[in-house]
């Protein structure tokens, strides 16, 4: 996979050419300065469209009906609002998501069935129906809306999270671009992933959601920060054709590319989720190397980046390394401990499943990096796999134990 | 399955008949006032014995002999040290595990193989075998030395843990009684729980292992605490039949009753171990009821209990039933929302998968419970299952972040 594209400064949800996206404070949230809740993004043309959902059982109508709407696999809009999770709302939970994409359909004369719906923010209470639609009438769209829409879906994170690429496929210049939000905690719930993508690639609906699933497997499926995955995540990705070239085939070098930069945006944003984790004061990267496949090795980095006990180590700054071949092992990926060396950062503190002699002041300091590099080689294959996740600190613990029911 | 046994008062691991203890501070661990670190248990009899160990791909190699050793199902004695865990120390940790068991055989004149070794505490650093060696001339094992085996097995448990309970089998009045330790960190290193059980019924091995297998499910692998599970966890039960009665058949009614007893010992132990969890200030106890089956009650018990933002609910007495709904929902347990119900100690706070005004004084009263009951019926079948965890508290994250390498 080549990555000849490049990161654009201030890239966003609206870089792609034929996106306008637009924002409002509608009142779902409780007010204050400068707050946004309520989002809308519209493509000029119908986009192909393909989304991952969350895996929870208990799963918000809004994200139901994403899931029926995106089996088309043409969409036109969607609508965010952030304050209400719309969850544990039942068939009147799911009349307002209808009815609030009927509103967005009206409003901007698109087919109501291409255009879908997220929610985040608190469970169980309707969503308010009124404030939706006065809101939606001041919602106005336009092509530099990419940082308000940002803004308005997120909850308790600290900072909005966009970005964007730029490459060349077959002459056309085409963009990716998108918006995350991560873990906020608001009453009386938990944290929410969501993530948006457009390009002005032409991508045809098959090819687009085979690559959404590759991408998400590695980037926003390799992101932890608690372990506890909520009602509502969702990753939509629209791709319009508005740069003009000829429609991408698949197993093509162009799709190779395409693919390339989509996983990059995806990348790029899952790392500032795991950076923006409730609490967190550094970013965890793991990367596992000579596993037996490449799902093994993102599983055992993933249980790495999840584990509160490294977690709570890389607070302290403690290169606790039997931590982390404590959490290998219990992966379940195929390791073998003669053959597994360790280091963290730059510094090798195990080697043939034994402990090195190692600069404990160097390791240490490695830990206190704002990205803290942890890197693990198995012994049983050539496949490797990298996650992201955050440490786990006292403030973490203070967020989530103040009493907000 | 009935429980027709009585709890012993100040039962433990030598309550039944058979069964000798004893402890030394052999300086595996740092010194410190009343310590002890290595101790002995001893059949006066050959016992069948049986053992459940963890599934980490790390282990230790005193975990990889015991293992070998049970295949044959008879044992007359074990070794417990505290303070190091001989994990990460490869052929070298096998010969030393070996040996240690030797030095026991030779002492107290058993068969070398039936002889098994425990070891908990530092990864990565071989058994002091001299200190280990002298240690074992200062043992002497009593017939009321289980206080002292419970002590000698904590690392950085706050309190020892020991039970028993007394039973008529046939008319022969047996006894099963054990010992556990749980969540301690030392230095560099993970919590391991260990837990031995014994009993004076004449148990034969094919049986008491399907026993065990059973009991471990419905107990101690009922139990979080952060969901890191160590590279020596183990459970080994002895019958050694010194109470006379004839040898339990399979499926008889004495199996049964012997069955409730052994889950019993296991489930008191393995609250003890919740409750004792590091940082905790509260025991949680999730009943999750109306199940698929016993094995999906128990995922989803046991998902509630681990996720850390129930934990830091409860830590905050927040009735935050969205949490709990999460969590069942990314339990992987089939669940109906809309025939869910849930209580928080006695308040019931949903209601067919919508939340029900409730007298939130009432909930949060029931969080501040030293035992914190969560229930919850997911409506598909009529299996139930308990987990039991702790509260995360800022305690936990100060004890794990610790600079200690």
């Amino acid at each position: 996979v080549t990555d000849s594209f490049e990161r654009l400064t201030d890239g966003g949800i609206t870089s792609a050419l034929g996106y306008r996206a637009g924002a409002t404070f509608a009142g779902i949230k409780t007010a204050g300065e400068g707050k946004l809740d309520l989002a809308v993004l519209i493509s000029d043309a119908p986009a192909s469209a393909a989304g991952v959902f969350t895996r929870n059982r208990v799963k918000s109508p809004s994200v139901v009906l994403d899931q029926e709407r995106l089996s088309a696999g043409v969409a036109r809009a969607l609508v965010v609002n952030s304050g209400c999770a719309n969850t544990c709302t039942g068939a009147e939970g799911y009349a307002d998501a209808v009815a609030t994409a009927s509103r967005v359909a009206r409003r901007w004369d698109l087919p109501e069935a291409q255009v879908l719906v997220s929610s985040t923010g608190v469970i169980g209470v309707r969503l308010p129906m009124d404030r939706i639609a006065s809101g939606l009438e001041r919602v106005e769209p336009r092509p530099d809306g990419g940082a308000d829409f940002a803004r308005a879906i997120m909850t308790t994170d600290t900072r909005p999270k966009s970005r964007a690429v730029r490459l060349a496929l077959d002459g056309t210049t085409v963009t990716v671009g998108g918006a995350a939000k991560g873990s906020g905690m608001i009453h009386p719930d938990m944290a929410t992933m969501l993530a948006y993508v457009t390009t002005d690639a032409a991508v045809p609906p098959e090819l687009l959601r085979a690559a959404v699933r590759r991408a998400v497997d590695r980037s926003f499926n390799c992101v932890t920060v608690d372990g506890d995955s909520s009602t509502n995540d969702s990753l939509i990705v629209f791709a319009n054709g508005r740069a003009g070239g000829r429609p991408i085939e698949a197993g093509s070098p162009a799709a190779d590319a395409f693919q390339a930069a989509l996983e990059a945006v995806c990348v790029d944003l899952a790392r500032e989720i795991a950076r923006d984790g409730e609490g967190a004061t550094r970013l965890i990267e793991v990367l596992v190397e000579a596993a037996a496949d490449e799902a093994d090795a993102r599983r055992a980095a993933r249980t790495v980046a999840g584990s509160p006990l490294v977690k709570a180590a890389v607070y302290g700054n403690d290169p606790n390394w039997g931590r982390i071949m404590m959490a290998l092992g219990r992966s379940g990926a195929a390791l073998r401990e003669e053959t597994t060396d360790l280091w963290i950062g730059e510094v090798q503190v195990m080697r043939q499943g034994r402990p090195l002699p190692f600069d404990e002041a160097a390791a240490s300091a490695a830990m206190r990096a704002p990205e803290v590099r942890l890197r693990a080689r198995i012994g049983v294959g050539d496949a490797h796999g990298v996650a992201w996740g955050c440490d786990l600190t006292e403030e973490y613990v203070r967020i989530n134990s103040e009493y907000t029911t």
